[in-house]
């Protein structure tokens, strides 16, 4: 018997879990963290990876407000890249390798230096719900723990069952016994429950690899990192190796397809599109030849190496047969085999933006369970569900973040409106104000509101408000900085741009494409002065001067678009009494339960002939 | 499908299997190293230290034949104490508190850096077996992968049943999969098997707990270590801290006794009787109104806690509410219960002295699976096994450890010979030749044997001729060097030893008790000679001339004994036919199958009668 009553109860330690579980105890409140097995928590079950396209930004607003996903990925990175360098900045996307054992690691111990946490080994089979209202939950030793609300965070042990090929075997992941008894629970409180399935790739030995045959792929020569804070930059990386599948790989790899319980109907249920598995590639794509992967290793010490790109379902031999073709794989000695996993999950539109379940009060859902992949999804939505449980349970107002605010507010906005009916993969095409979403200012985005919370300490408040007046200064001085011909011509020509033939301000010199702050410091004058400033201020004056006119115009849309999010819907109103609605738009709207007039036009399937009808009709 | 054909296959890699695997691999065998989970490689299942009474003494003999325990014990060592100095140098007996996260890292990458070993993470749950001889396994996932050999190290996963008062759950650990299907197989190839039982204690949060109210127990000053290579001694180390129960505790415990596994009978099976759960020990020493706890850090960084002492498996609320009445443990937070493991095992008399089964050639059997406890004794077997197996598969001979050459040789004789019918345990008692097989020369003992068997590196034959010349030199220069009584009197005066009225010779004075070698050394020239060798050396030279007499004895009682080691029993002899032999003795005998008088001897149930008998029948 535990008689501590708790305000909030996190089930699971993965990265939604872990990011509840800090949140809701560094605001405060008591919390329990529940995993099946304390030496896992933390594991990087897929990728030893995080960031990416659109995931960095996510790391980087987890960061911003306080949570550890950032400083947890710094700490054990082996590898640090900015991915998409050569596009506009909306699209930089920093990601790092991770050691995957060393991530574990930091996280529990981030987590045991958390006050207010406690932990508690044992599988949650029930929750306790009196009046629509969770209070607590059951073990499987039958152990009775109360609390204020719960934060469910399943991953993929909810009725998990593993596949390979014809094989199944019930389990979480390979070699961890997978979880029971909530789903039955739930759905029989009225929620809607799906299957959704997910895949990871073989392990393989990196000894018996060629690396000679493969391109070596090397970190950043600076290499930046997640954390605003004082984390440790990267002073040596390892290489990832990039190889390409071929004609042969993909003839072996469609022998098995008849034992492939994707292709044989064992296998109902969606993958992630986005991170299809190989079989899935190559009978999608039947006209490529070729598929690139990444040979990514696991950690610092360790021989263990990712095949990003190679998940399978099909049977162990097939895989390891058609491997065995791929240069620099020819001897190539598998640890573990690549694998699919069909798992429990509950359509989001279940939820409200806090994340809480419309049927049950005060209980969270977050990651997986909500029909997300990736682990950056997961904790953005585990920081939410842990403010807003903590939140709740004091009395204080909920935490929403806009979709013009940050990407983890379009995440959560997008499940809970829309639904996912496949894993749900954040892409910078999600957010419409992605220009102003970006991976170097989620600080200036974030860390007041989280400041305002009571989660994001005073030192990054500090920092921020640092980082802004500095950037101002320097914008300023560039744009008083008066430059004339003769200075600045060579440059422009180094850059092949045309020439000037009067004196212009630096910062408007600098918004011509292919000139940078680091171009510009090529003038004694200005190197003075900007190389007193460090790379993150620099940085945000440059993207402020030369994308101002399309962030300037990015803000205009927010503003017209949040008339539209100004206009609240009541929570009880009866869209079926407006008979002018369309049935499909009074049915979603009656699930979804919209909190704005924004918001109801983001419903798939309500058009906005149905969105004139209710303006008119809540009197607009 | 994996087509190479190992000369050894290790199932498990706990201490037994990772050893096997590594003796094995080193000696050149083609070896698969197959476990249920990657990440669990090297666990300490209980609790975080090695060594120990009889326990350290065989880490130090695994070390001296080139195994890994030592070196991964001295990496992840937190403390390093010698225990039992005051007592005579066959008692002295080292020991190591580990960080459990470290040690199994410090495994995995031991093992990964070694030659011609593989992995494989799947679930073996079949073997083999043509003509009754092992040639392969068959995993959960179908996989069959061929082998010369196998050696079976399942731990406590086999059908393992975890109980916590009247609950009930499949598992290896807590948290972890059983493994099932190999007992079965076994049992229908006519093996004998039957249950064991251990049990764990409950880890708690250290941040809960008021050391001040307990008593700290620091490591040596002077650390000394396990391995006889380089490998690093402790300069920092973390402290134990010594609580006892009470009466209080004691009557909650009791208040649980009803819904005791171990009580109601739903465990029927033994637990390890030196290390019995805090319920057994009230039950038994009802008179002692307390024990005595270890509280145990887990790791360098961790606040988790191991409560030694306190292993239980009466309800997760009697544990916590007792717990809570022991002084500074009034707040404490429990991070897992304790509980009880019934697991399935093989009585060990079905093996043969190379711990291949009697039944099914080229099969081997070590640690848990053959009924023992402790991390040494798995290791120890798990090395003996692994041996033996590439020694079989290469048409090598068996390779035996005597009783008088090892506590391996004492516990592998004991458990083929005598069985056993609750989990066995060393200890110095159980060697009559303990005097010889000390922690200091097991290097001595040892490493020449494996050099010639091919598995210890010439670089520790080198240390070890070093160390046994440099000692000769050292114990030939104290029998040659004459002390004063004017010089030595003093010194023996400081140690309240009667003074000498004549000269004698150093290593007459050493003899005295009291007196040793750090005493003389305070005499100048004396000083100069000895300090120069480092401490190994000046250990072994000062047990060597202070214990000679008892040494001696020794070695003429093994001598002694060894004449009948030497008369050999054929394999097949049929004892039925010696009508003059008692009928227990020729159902023991028939079912042991000695290899010599003397281990007939050691079968409880022959008499000297007996021996006689078969003596004069042998010809003697």
């Amino acid at each position: 018997m535990i008689s501590e009553i708790y305000d909030v109860i996190v089930v699971g330690a993965g990265h939604a879990g872990c990011e509840a579980a800090a949140a809701a105890a560094n605001l405060g409140s008591k919390t329990l963290l529940i995993t099946m097995n304390m030496q896992t928590i933390g594991q990087m079950s897929c990728n030893p990876a995080m960031g990416g396209i659109a995931k960095g930004q996510i790391v980087r607003e987890i960061d911003a407000m306080g949570g550890y996903s950032g400083i947890v990925a710094d700490k054990s990175a082996i590898q640090f890249k900015m991915l998409n360098l050569s596009k506009g900045p909306a699209m930089w996307s920093p990601r790092t390798q991770n050691d995957r054992m060393l991530f574990a690691e930091e996280w529990r111990l981030a987590l045991e230096n958390t006050p207010n946490l406690d932990f508690f080994q044992d599988m949650v089979k029930q929750l306790i719900v009196e009046n629509n209202k969770v209070t607590g939950v059951v073990t499987s030793l039958g152990i009775e723990i109360k609390s204020r609300s719960v934060v469910l965070t399943n991953g993929t042990f909810l009725n998990g069952l593993i596949h390979v090929g014809d094989k199944q075997l019930g389990g979480g992941r390979m070699g961890e016994p997978r979880a029971f008894g909530i789903t039955e629970q739930l759905v029989s409180l009225g929620f809607e429950a799906g299957r959704m399935k997910t895949g990871t790739p073989p392990r393989v030995d990196g000894r018996s690899l060629d690396y000679s045959k493969m391109e070596e792929q090397k970190g950043d020569e600076n290499p930046q990192k997640f954390s605003y804070l004082d984390t440790p930059k990267l002073t040596k990386q390892l290489s990832c190796h990039i190889v390409y599948t071929n004609e042969t790989v993909h003839d072996i790899l469609r022998e098995g397809f008849d034992r492939s319980p994707m292709f044989n109907g064992t296998i109902q249920s969606l993958g992630p599109r986005y991170c299809p598995s190989i079989e899935d590639k190559i009978n999608r794509f039947a006209e490529r030849n070729r598929h690139q992967l990444f040979v990514e290793p696991e950690g610092w010490k360790t021989v263990e190496i990712y095949v990003n790109g190679f998940s399978s379902s099909l049977p162990e031999d097939v895989q390891i047969k058609a491997m065995k073709h791929i240069p620099g794989f020819e001897n190539v000695k598998v640890f573990r085999p690549g694998y699919a996993i069909e798992y429990d999950y509950f359509p989001p539109t279940q939820l409200k933006h806090t994340l809480e379940t419309k049927i049950v009060d005060n209980l969270y859902f977050a990651g997986q369970i909500n029909g997300t992949t990736g682990y950056e999804e997961a904790a953005g939505q585990g920081l939410i569900a842990g403010i807003n449980a903590h939140n709740k349970v004091h009395e204080k107002e909920e935490f929403i973040l806009n979709r013009d605010e940050a990407y983890i507010g379009v995440l959560i906005d997008d499940l809970i409106t829309k639904g996912t009916e496949e894993p749900y993969r954040m892409f910078t095409s999600r957010a419409e104000y992605r220009l102003i979403l970006r991976q170097d200012n989620a600080d200036i985005r974030l860390t007041k509101k989280s400041y305002d919370l009571g989660l994001a300490k005073e030192e990054r408040l500090k920092r921020v408000e640092e980082k802004v007046s500095k950037s101002e200064e320097l914008e300023n001085f560039l744009r008083e900085t008066s430059l004339k011909p003769g200075i600045i011509n060579p440059i422009l020509e180094s850059i092949e741009s045309s020439p000037v033939d009067q004196a212009y301000r630096a910062a408007q010199i600098l918004t011509r494409p292919n000139m940078t702050l680091e171009k510009l410091d090529e003038i004694d004058f200005i190197n003075e002065f900007s190389s007193s400033y460090d790379d993150e201020v620099r940085e945000q004056a440059e993207v402020n001067i030369k994308y101002r006119g399309y962030i300037e115009k990015e803000k205009e849309n927010v503003a017209k678009l949040n008339r539209l999010e100004n206009i609240k819907i009541p929570e009880d109103f009866d869209y079926t009494k407006i008979s002018s609605l369309s049935a499909e738009a009074k049915q979603k709207m009656s699930n979804v339960k919209p909190k704005t007039i924004a918001q109801a036009g983001r419903i798939s399937g309500v058009s906005p002939a149905d969105i004139n009808v209710l303006l008119v009709y809540l009197g607009r």
